[in-house]
């Protein structure tokens, strides 16, 4: 089975503080991006793969998507999914990503968003999502940027010329720990080129390939964000069948 | 016009004396990358981009090409490119990549190994490749990956955690001026997200997406290649119209 930090208490706590964990879709700053991404939802079947605590299957639900299943592995954030879930449209279940099993051509769209960088068996999963959709159908996710991920001592080094993110080990795929709230967050380092590639070997066309980042507006509401102007943070991916 | 760094007599001293400027495309490690995702050649119309001393024009004239244009803005590097050349198959033409003109679905495969990132207007020149090539023909080029041009001090930095290779200005794209052979060499930085959006959206589908990584035999055949696991130096794209 895959990691389940997000029930390590330590984990879960922070988790639970950051902005888009209290405020939803709005308090994400890649979030304009992703629904940039995605079909007219009205009537859609969606799957939201490592759904948290539900904001994006609020979302589609509130947007006339048909049905919204939500998977997670995490059970204290699936409680709390379903505990400020209304919608009769939105169902969630228990499921681990690298064992995931989806009905046949029973999804118009699947989403993903910071969940694949968990994942260490890719193809197995962008297999089950590609059978999953209908023909026409659209997986739209975002993961850390392998670039934000690759480095064994990643965090911003100061050197001569200023101030630099580090990279090194890029081509070493595989595991990285990290600390994150917790110790031991192991995330899944894979290149750019092997996510695409895996997606266009299990079926997929790529139809966008987005590395976040802050618009000019967004830097000055939050100040904070002008340092992703020096690295990329997320890619953001969406794939038809 | 383009920058044309080849005609400067320092430049074209140094760039001379390459492994891949005196012993063709077998020198270049990512040439087996490249030559992996060309179309059988035989009967084929090519054009070269930035052809350079034209070892691929002369390589794919050697597979059955029919017909081959090789171009580039250097006269140093046309007139020695025409001197090495006897196919009658081959031929080339100076000209400069911001201001190409092209016949329409005259070819069924355009080249381009390290040009594209000496080029400002990518979206000009995109547009007239895709009109050039026949439907189902394929372009098949190389640049420096974004990740080893975009810091304004491109160059390995030591830190307390080792060695690593330095991003910053990821998002600021534009030119960079940098040293290699004499000083001033522009080149212009896009970010990975950029050239793949601009493919398609010039009615490319994005076919394959490599970052180059040696292979252990290539490493073990020469060692200094192993640095470069530790940064991707090279992007490989397919796109077919």
């Amino acid at each position: 089975m895959a990691q389940n930090i997000y029930d390590d208490p330590a984990f879960f706590g922070g988790y639970s503080e950051l902005p888009r964990s209290v405020h939803g879709l709005d308090a994400a700053p890649e979030w304009p991006a992703l629904r940039a991404l995605l079909p007219a939802l009205a009537g859609k079947r969606v799957v939201d793969l490592g759904c948290g605590f539900g904001w994006f299957c609020r979302y589609a639900a509130a947007e006339g998507a048909r049905e919204v299943l939500g998977l997670d592995v995490s059970e204290n954030m699936l409680a709390r999914a379903k505990a400020q879930t209304s919608q009769a449209s939105v169902g969630y279940r228990r499921a681990d990503l690298e064992t995931l099993d989806l009905p046949a051509a029973a999804f118009d769209l699947a989403y993903a968003s910071l969940a694949l960088h968990y994942v260490a068996d890719l193809g197995r999963l962008l297999a089950t999502v590609q059978r999953a959709l209908v023909p026409g159908g659209r997986f739209v996710f975002s993961i850390e940027h392998p670039i934000f991920m690759a480095s064994r001592q990643a965090g911003w080094i100061a050197h001569a010329g200023g101030r630099a993110w580090p990279v090194d080990s890029y081509f070493r795929e595989g595991p990285r720990t990290t600390t994150w709230f917790t110790d031991g967050v192991v995330k899944q380092h894979r290149t750019i080129g092997t996510t695409l590639t895996l997606l266009m070997r299990h079926g997929f066309t790529i139809a966008h390939v987005e590395e976040w980042r802050p618009s000019d507006a967004q830097i000055a509401a939050q100040v904070a964000l002008a340092e992703e102007l020096d690295r990329p943070m997320f890619l953001i991916v969406a794939a038809d069948r």
